[in-house]
């Protein structure tokens, strides 16, 4: 397989492995030295074994992220870019089954997040960020919801 | 997306389904109801949460196979019919990346199977069934080398 992204080929086969293996997430973690007290950090990531090199060459087609190697013997590729996130689900749109809403809501949070001015706006993108937890059926709470 | 299996679209999409999520693997029990002393059981499957119910309707559009929901609140979709297993990895083939080794291994087991005449065979058979646990990173040994 050696098709661009830009391939429907290559962008169904991607979709597919999103559905079963990836994750699309965003983490609003609490730290005060940015303007309304968190970092946003919204992320697409697959992670496998190590012992599965192949994947090391999956991951340089896509053209974009960033391969590391955990310490319990996981690879775990992440697209962190925001710019590279929208391209990448743009491409993949067509084809997700299983994780649209989540591509979609992504989409949706990585354009309010540009256009956040006030402490109002940010405590919306917070609400936003937040319903990813259904989405992804997390058990924990992953974003607090404090006043920033 | 609604393409039926032999759409190259579609079938890209479950080869990084599969690549990303899926097993293919075949097991070897002990079992002295059987002519060489095992049930041999080729098995595709995938796994999701239940709380994913569009991933019914990814199944069904598949055609074959079957859903079972297991206690720990997994939905564990399996093919074990060895002809569609066959079809099933023949039209994904072309788009694998990851476990295109398995998809091969099992085409060849497949195939060997129905040549099997005598014990002798039959322990050929165990032989590439075993070589199975080297390419899924297997901990333990599926299967014991007895002399059937």
């Amino acid at each position: 397989m050696s098709q661009k992204i830009n391939s429907s080929v290559f962008g169904s086969y991607l979709a597919g492995f999103l559905d079963g293996d990836g994750s699309i997430y965003v983490r609003a973690k609490p730290n005060s030295s940015y303007k309304y007290g968190y970092q946003v950090s919204p992320t697409v990531a697959f992670f496998q074994s190590v012992k599965n090199r192949t994947f090391l060459t999956l991951c340089k087609q896509i053209q974009f992220g960033k391969v590391r190697v955990r310490k319990d013997g996981i690879f775990e590729y992440t697209i962190s870019k925001q710019e590279e996130i929208k391209t990448f689900l743009e491409q993949l749109m067509p084809y997700l089954v299983l994780k649209q809403d989540q591509a979609k809501l992504m989409q949706k949070i990585l354009d309010y997040k540009k256009h956040v001015r006030t402490v109002d706006d940010f405590k919306k993108l917070l609400v936003l960020i937040e319903s990813f937890r259904e989405l992804n059926y997390s058990k924990k709470r992953k974003v607090r919801m404090l006043t920033p």
